[in-house]
């Protein structure tokens, strides 16, 4: 019987304390490593496996490579920043099933979750995410702008806290100053906003302004840009950075 | 000086697995631990360690008391289910900070994120969270129904997968019925929908349906409830459950 299997394993924002132990003990028994060349560097090499680095923008291809080496009887890791579920490789990996033969979905799938950039954002900057939210990948490689830009009016008028994941690229530069655009014409120019880069890595950075103040160009493609409701608030400190929260309760409309 | 304070701690759906070890050390430094009573019994007692467990509903003077204790010296533990920021204990602590004095304000507070419900929800499931999502408490305990309403015609608007958080408990059975009312005027009978009851846990238990079909007396306080977009859709798979997936792509509006 074939053994080979199909781990998407989610590798969190960086640092080994947000790896989870189902994590870590699938890195120790896969036989392949899959994935975008930064995350599957960051990971120590192991004797008798394999690494298959990619580069970006080729999610599918990766996908059906490990689905091709699962029917060989490999146990295949998949591996994604974050989480894989939320804007990563599990999506990638069920269209490619989704699209192949009965032997592709026989496979043995497992997703294992990791913490994703907004969850180590909000932490960092306190509890923006403590009330109804949504997330928001503002990449049009793969949706047309006008499906982001009916997001943003929605997630506006439904007064979400908003994280937004991909805001900007070397290559896609635009697309962060649209939303912001859009969002100053339809909420408070005193709303909260966090930009929050490379949380819990060496280079990680944080500024925090309102969505009047704002510049995109804060934003690089390893940023999470949060967004307050009208409830987001900050609790100022004296001689430390403020915190930025949201509270469980909704007060009449103002 | 004083060395006290509070680590807000997610635990995570259940496993072991799933715990960090950022979360697991804390665990064990805490001089105390604050939490509502299911999470605080499911940690092994320690030497030295005072558990505080208290029941659901009085977050806020949880909060209260893990202010107190830590201006007293005392590193606190204060721990969630899931993800501490995401509809749990972190918004509490911050909002007792924000009604409290300079002193609670200079409190070192940390928040150590944790996997949510509807991560692992997701990871069972497929991947229905691979596009744009947002996720709403169904509880009335703290914000007006009309707020609730506002949000699932705003997330019905933009098309998103929509994870619904406190769907019901025992005291407050009829959300779940108004929500999939509404839901139902508003996107296709076909539209996916998954209940995840108590993922990774023994009395885990999935039903798997779409909007029309589905009956809302299935949800309960330990069910995560996943709609789908217009994209999400089932994976047939011969002699097992079918995977649930939202494309990473956005096909022009049917």
């Amino acid at each position: 019987m074939n053994k080979g299997k199909i781990l998407i394993v989610g590798l969190g924002p960086g640092p080994e304390k947000w790896l989870t132990p189902e994590a870590s003990a699938a890195l120790a028994i896969a036989t392949d490593i899959i994935g975008y060349i930064p995350y599957v560097e960051r990971l120590s090499d192991r004797q008798g496996q394999t690494k298959h680095a990619t580069d970006n923008r080729v999610e599918i291809d990766r996908a059906r490579h490990a689905l091709d080496l699962a029917q060989q009887g490999h146990v295949v890791a998949v591996v994604s920043g974050g989480d894989p579920g939320v804007f990563a490789m599990a999506a990638a990996v069920f269209e490619a099933v989704d699209a192949g033969s009965d032997a592709d979905k026989a496979i043995d799938i497992q997703v294992l979750p990791g913490i994703s950039a907004m969850q180590a954002a909000a932490a960092r900057l306190g509890a923006p995410l403590g009330h109804d939210f949504c997330a928001i990948s503002l990449s049009d490689n793969l949706k047309p702008w006008d499906v982001i830009v009916r997001r943003l009016k929605a997630a506006a008028e439904g007064d979400f806290v908003i994280a937004l994941y991909n805001p900007a690229s070397k290559t896609r530069p635009q697309p962060i100053y649209d939303a912001f655009a859009l969002l100053c014409s339809l909420k408070t120019p005193s709303t909260p906003v966090a930009f929050a880069r490379a949380i819990g890595r060496p280079d990680e950075r944080i500024v925090l302004t309102t969505l009047g103040e704002a510049d995109p160009s804060t934003a690089d493609m390893s940023t999470l840009v949060m967004i307050g409701s009208s409830e987001t608030r900050f609790i100022e400190r004296p001689g430390q950075e403020p915190w930025l929260y949201t509270p469980r309760h909704y007060r009449v409309q103002r």
